[in-house]
């Protein structure tokens, strides 16, 4: 983010209810329990309409400017405007949304367990079954072992996939990979090789399919190094902006795949309810991923932990006490 | 190639007869018309099993072996060996080939088309119809405009696209890419932009699938770059092992995907056979390619034609006269 971004409220995995809707607003009603999405739905533009995709044209990702609201931000500050972070802002106990980023889900969901949804899980998830498409007995390598990856992991497993290798730089990660199926552990300090080679040598040619979860553009070429010829696929999962992935042609001229992945291929207003329903029928996990609860007012000790690797989602409470 | 690429007997795209077969060879006997194949198809490894690709364990492209014979080269000169390129050896009245990577084709085949077959006519029209895997209606762009580019551009015809974009800074290239049916004709030196931006501006955001027939980095990036977001394909055709290709993540974080491909994808020891037959019931063109016929002793001029880019393809007739 540049200094054109300030001022802003950040957050963008939430979950609320409807205060009120403005006019025009004809898919909700006050009370109904929603997620705020990063990504609209419009539901009208080529890209809604193709099954292929979930890039909405209203949503603004080709650019700089995606950090900000697909619409103007109705948010302001003692008269000024205040941006809103992906068009969300749910840092904050009200936020202002379009009806095309708002999904309405299952009044019987846990509000503090499903704001998970608006984003990170999703994509992790999303990724490995509707991106990479695993195959049932297939091998992955998950690279990058926060939220996102481990429901990469997760995405794997209800593939079907046979071995799921579970990478990161800090082994404290692999206990909670193991609880969402993962089956084997690499740390690429314990090597002193690429990890791309290690993993070549522990699949006897590379795995099926591999995901970046960091955002990471030397990362993104082990993980696309890492996989078989003839028919691995590599999911670049992780954003970064600044500088170019790279790697040699011959890495695709050899069949291998390069694919990326924007909120795991949901089409976010219909298909977050759908995740919704998962969890409530047992079929994902999310509370496994919350290892704090906080306050709004314990923000920075919550960005703290993630940075110190410490924790892997806090559900903040933005209600006051 | 390097030193230890030498002594060498170049050539790879031909067509022949059997003269005689060692032991141990069942699958063919002297008379039959073949086709030497750069790409074996040994039919029992894990990648030839495989419905997902032509990348034989028996092939070695993943290192610059692959110029090399994929087993011992059999032809020596004065009692010393001499190397194969691709396994094949073309430029020569005889070569001596594994049968993995011979192809037994209709005896009706014209041997002064077909060879076209061995390589580069299946890797264009293969790269657009099992690679790209282009579908009908959709809107191609074919970079570069040798015999592989124009068969691409005949690909992307045969899977029923709408519009096919040619772009090449040869303009003399393009009467010959509307033979194969392209329908749009792009110089990029006629342009003070990048192409991408100018194949942008002509679909409304970027083409359905794009073809690198070149093996020219920058380029490879530009084709990327000239595919719509959300389901835009870009595929490697053309070779080259001396630099990276690269792109920021967002072109594929926004549902792009970036493939390669080796011979068109065709297993190519059942695939070459199809492809004669094909040929010979009128559904693809050869001909056309062959823009000039020479002997084996005007090598050198029909390289300089080439150099020049002012052939096609010449075929050589490799018989004593």
């Amino acid at each position: 983010m540049n200094k054109d971004d300030f001022p802003i409220v950040l957050g963008h995995e939430g979950a609320g209810i409807v205060e009120s809707v403005g006019p025009g607003v004809n898919e909700f009603q006050p009370g109904d329990k929603v997620i705020p999405l990063p990504f609209p739905q419009c539901g009208k533009c080529r890209f809604c309409k193709s099954p292929k995709t979930n890039q909405c044209a209203e949503a603004r990702n080709t650019d700089s400017s995606n950090m900000r609201a697909p619409q103007d931000s109705r948010l302001t500050c003692k008269g000024k405007k205040v941006l809103q972070f992906f068009g969300t802002s749910t840092f904050s106990q009200y936020t202002v949304m379009n009806q095309m980023a708002v999904a309405k889900i299952d009044p019987a969901a846990p509000l503090d367990k499903v704001f998970l949804l608006g984003c990170g899980i999703c994509t992790g998830y999303g990724a490995a079954v509707n991106d990479a498409k695993v195959e049932p007995g297939s091998t992955c390598a998950v690279f990058g072992l926060g939220a996102v990856g481990l429901a990469a992991v997760m995405g794997c497993k209800a593939a079907g996939a046979k071995r799921i290798i579970a990478v990161d730089i800090n082994p404290e990660k692999f206990e909670k990979a193991k609880v969402f199926g993962a089956t084997d552990f690499v740390n690429p300090k314990d090597h002193n090789k690429p990890i791309s080679e290690v993993l070549t040598d522990m699949t006897n040619g590379g795995v099926d399919y591999s995901l970046e979860c960091i955002g990471n553009v030397e990362v993104m070429r082990s993980a696309l190094e890492s996989c078989v010829k003839g028919w691995g696929v590599a999911v670049i999962v992780g954003f970064t902006d600044k500088d170019d992935f790279a790697a040699r042609p011959i890495q695709l001229i050899a069949g291998r795949t390069w694919k990326g992945s924007t909120l795991g291929g949901y089409k976010m207003k219909t298909g977050v309810p759908e995740m919704v329903k998962a969890y409530l029928n047992g079929k994902i996990k999310l509370d496994e991923f919350i290892t704090h609860n906080m306050t709004l007012a314990q923000i920075n000790d919550a960005i703290q932990l993630l940075e110190h690797g410490k924790c892997i989602r806090t559900a903040l409470s933005v209600s006051p006490p």
